[in-house]
């Protein structure tokens, strides 16, 4: 065989153009460069700078760090809001290769601290908010070498505690904007982002160019965020969520503007920008749907310019998908992914075959997590691995692959995180129709093992807080003599309610399998609840260890 | 600094998933295993058959090959329509790391059998219109050690002069589906087609995985073609062109309905196959949106299902433009891309400044050659590749960058096509906008240079074509002793028409600057045209070497 060209094996002959971050908002700046990026400024008022400001500013960043000794690979942390000064540090760091490190200011500050250290950050860049949280970490850091507050000198306070304090709009002011970005291995770190598991301490997923932007792209594509130039897009979910669900990439690589909300995430803050800016795109947690709904319903407000929403980070509430469309007027997508995969793996686009059965099955099956793009490979599979039928009931564990999903945790904490195909474990249970969509049924630590069967709990949870006693429900899975495990289900009653165990259980019945039906029912005053608001299953299963089945449930299975 | 990894430089630590073309039909097998390919096959019938169908004739392909001692490098041609069999080559032959050889047989067969025997391919698969064509290739070819004619037995014709001819369905019949695909480097060549340029022997562009998987990825952007999942996706565009300008790999990446025109590509099968199908997006060259024009004219038919369609391979037309928004309502995107850019450079999608401005400013804005998506790189630059200014005037040299343009050709033919910063020239001279739009003024070889500024041919002829007498218009530029060029304009007329030199200036003058007024028109019997259908400039300068001014026209200057 004649060779191809001068390298074995017979590669193709195009263009080595290295997938790098910098190249997004080169395009950005050279196409788009007069596009806002309007910010509401933790200072107060409402910022504007376009595409080749924030090109310009970052390149000024770039330097600032470059004199300040920053070596690529270096990981430059981040509490901050969203808003331009954040999004100036992404390309600033990451064009030269350093690792921005975005920290979750929700944290406990221990838990920072703790973070900050293990990631072994140099520099730390912090909004106003977060001053009287970094004067407490400032001593337990010692490896961080510069804190740079993100503001200017109007805004900056007194002298305090923080050593090599610098003010942000002074460290980059007057720096030089010729600097060389990219011109290295897209394989490269570029970003770095903890996920806090519910046991151990958190983890780092290091992204890399390649990853960050094949995850734009491959969520550029119409059925997945498909952004479009005329778009005007909110991230409310925070830069620091895995870079805002990667729209710190998606958005400049079409051109889009953006509008960042800052620290004010109430329903009227958000509303009045969304109204101002005339936001077609926003994609938040449901919580925040909530909100802002509660405040459309109060103040009769309506939304004209919003054409649709993404909702992701836990399920989407059918009450909320149905209101934003039928009473709004706003497409709803529901969004499953995780800090893991970069971190978008589903989405709820529809097929054709819903459509044709009309709006109401296209909601309902809205209700799903939804379906892979191109760039995402997802299966399940039964406890030895082995696949799992796409038949939208069997259940088994979550597994997949992909360019944008971690092939290791930060100096691989954790050992070992993929199969021998390649594919990593979600920790979710779900499953999968022959159309692609995918339902998450459970976690898998939390998925209910009763005679060799599962019990969704998620599916238990979700039926009886429709009884209108309930504030909130959660299902464990506890030891049974017979079952190796049947559902336990503990209710929290709303403040002057009240149910009895059997009110619960007839509640339940004929709305699950009879082998569903939870064999007791406890009530406690407060379900506990995660940092991130998520029930805190850990710790219930903790405090009813020493727990005795009724003579009856035992019996009567 | 800590190292991130083990391997050094710090990379981040995510999946290797290398970019191969044989996971989008995967994702399509998995996740839209029964959307169907509906081809009108070169024997007649309309067929039929899923991703799931091509993906596991697509591997009996495959293994079809490996038992024919196919090894990874080998091209393997074809000549043929686009249809569900072209379609199983492509992944038959690329998934083993096999190279696809598209040939183009609207060439001359001594260019055909040229071409085969510069590419060394070792296979060719044939269409049953082709075989006339084969039996002369076949003993000007003999490193092709199997020709296959792609029908059934039923189909074939009696044993002819075709030495080790097989029939398709026969070559593949009960071959095993199981074979390894991808598996190997994402720069693994994958496809070859050859660009005829006007001068010289046709040159190869070898593709490469990756260039194809980015292609597909960037082409997916809302902004540029934008496929969804409720597509039905008719290429009329041929799968020789640049796969169908990427769309073999584009519409399976997003699970789109194909809809394949096979031979027949006249206005009533076209019209017949698309309401059939309910065909959203097509894309083609302006001369089947003619045809289709004039068919829709004649018979009164609509597009109701038709949403939009994509037109390149020369400049649209206004008048198409227009008639198929306005009268259609199709919305119509101009595209400019050439085989070495895989071919997508720029497409026609409108921005907010130009919506704002009202339709009649976005459809003029469309007539220009649009702008590029993210994942190509364009600028214009001065004879000495100094960048010139994006004013909507300046005109320069287009040269674009990118991973899915080429960096050579097949067997380094033409040596070094990149400049410094690994730039490449089209050839075309274009003008840039602010906003990102380019217009193609010239081919660079055809601009014509009068006393150091720049003439734009195709201004000239654009505006001579609106005479009523005239049928054809060629502008070149002939040497002056005073400006080193000057444009003479080459006029065919319509049969029976007559026009003088006079009336020629007289209608182009007010419609260019002055300075580019021709200095003398001639008038031929038949303008010269290209294998394409372009104007034979080339022959037309040779024709008018010996060419004297007149005296007015070198004295008034």
């Amino acid at each position: 065989m004649p060779a191809l060209n001068a390298t074995q094996p017979p590669f193709g002959l195009m263009q080595d153009w290295p997938l790098t971050v910098d190249r997004v908002l080169e395009h950005a700046r050279v196409n788009h460069g007069h596009r806002e990026i309007v910010s509401r400024s933790v200072e107060g008022p409402i910022v504007r700078e376009t595409y080749a400001d924030l090109y310009a500013r970052a390149r000024q960043v770039s330097t600032a760090l470059l004199e300040d000794c920053v070596q690529p690979g270096d990981r430059i942390a981040t509490l901050a809001w969203n808003g331009a000064r954040h999004m100036e540090l992404w390309f600033g760091a990451m064009g030269i290769g350093a690792v921005l490190h975005t920290v979750n200011p929700r944290l406990f500050p221990e838990q920072i601290a703790w973070i900050i250290n293990d990631a072994g950050d140099t520099h730390m860049f912090f909004d106003l908010t977060f001053l009287p949280i970094v004067e407490q970490l400032a001593e337990k850091c010692p490896a961080v070498r510069r804190w740079v507050l993100m503001t200017d000198e109007a805004h900056a306070p007194p002298a305090g505690k923080i050593p090599n304090l610098a003010i942000y709009e002074s460290f980059i002011a007057g720096k030089s904007r010729d600097v060389t970005w990219g011109n290295f291995d897209e394989r490269t770190a570029a970003g770095l982002c903890y996920t806090s598991g519910t046991t151990g301490n958190p983890k780092g997923v290091l992204y890399s160019h390649r990853s960050n932007v094949l995850h734009s792209l491959t969520s550029l594509q119409r059925d997945s965020l498909g952004f479009s130039v005329d778009d005007v897009i909110m991230p409310i979910v925070p830069l620091f969520h895995a870079n805002a669900w990667g729209i710190t990439f998606s958005a400049p690589a079409v051109g889009a503007k953006l509008v960042m909300p800052g620290s004010k995430m109430d329903g009227p803050s958000i509303y009045e920008l969304m109204d101002a800016e005339k936001v077609t795109f926003s994609a938040a947690v449901p919580t925040v749907w909530l909100m802002l709904k509660q405040y459309l319903e109060e103040t009769g407000k309506r939304l004209p310019h919003l054409d649709r929403i993404v909702v992701a980070g836990s399920a989407v509430p059918e009450a909320i998908l149905r209101s934003y469309e039928d009473d709004y007027g706003v497409k709803v997508f529901h969004a499953w992914g995780m800090t893991e995969m970069s971190p978008l793996g589903s989405m709820g686009a529809t097929t054709p075959e819903f459509r044709e059965q009309g709006k109401d099955a296209v909601q309902r099956n809205k209700l799903k997590q939804g379906r892979p793009s191109f760039g995402v490979e997802m299966k399940i599979v039964d406890d030895n691995g082995n696949e799992l039928p796409r038949d939208g009931k069997t259940t088994g564990h979550l597994v997949v692959r992909g360019p944008a999903i971690a092939g290791a945790y930060f100096k691989n904490a954790g050992g070992n995180i993929l199969d021998k195909d390649g594919y990593f474990d979600t920790g979710d249970v779900a499953h999968m129709c022959p159309l692609g969509y995918m339902q998450i049924t459970d976690r898998a630590k939390d998925v209910i093992k009763s005679g060799g069967e599962w019990i969704s709990s998620i599916d238990i949870e979700n039926i009886a807080v429709g009884h209108p006693a309930v504030a909130n429900a959660a299902a464990i899975g506890l030891a049974h003599p017979k079952w190796d495990e049947r559902p336990l289900l503990v209710i929290e009653l709303k403040p002057g309610q009240s149910a009895s165990r059997e009110d619960i259980l007839a509640f339940l019945t004929g709305k699950i399998a009879k082998w569903w039906l939870p064999d007791d029912v406890a009530f406690v005053e407060k379900i506990p609840l995660g940092a991130t608001g998520k029930l805190n299953k850990l710790q219930l299963r903790q405090t009813f260890r020493g727990y005795t089945w009724p003579e009856q449930a035992v019996a009567a299975r």
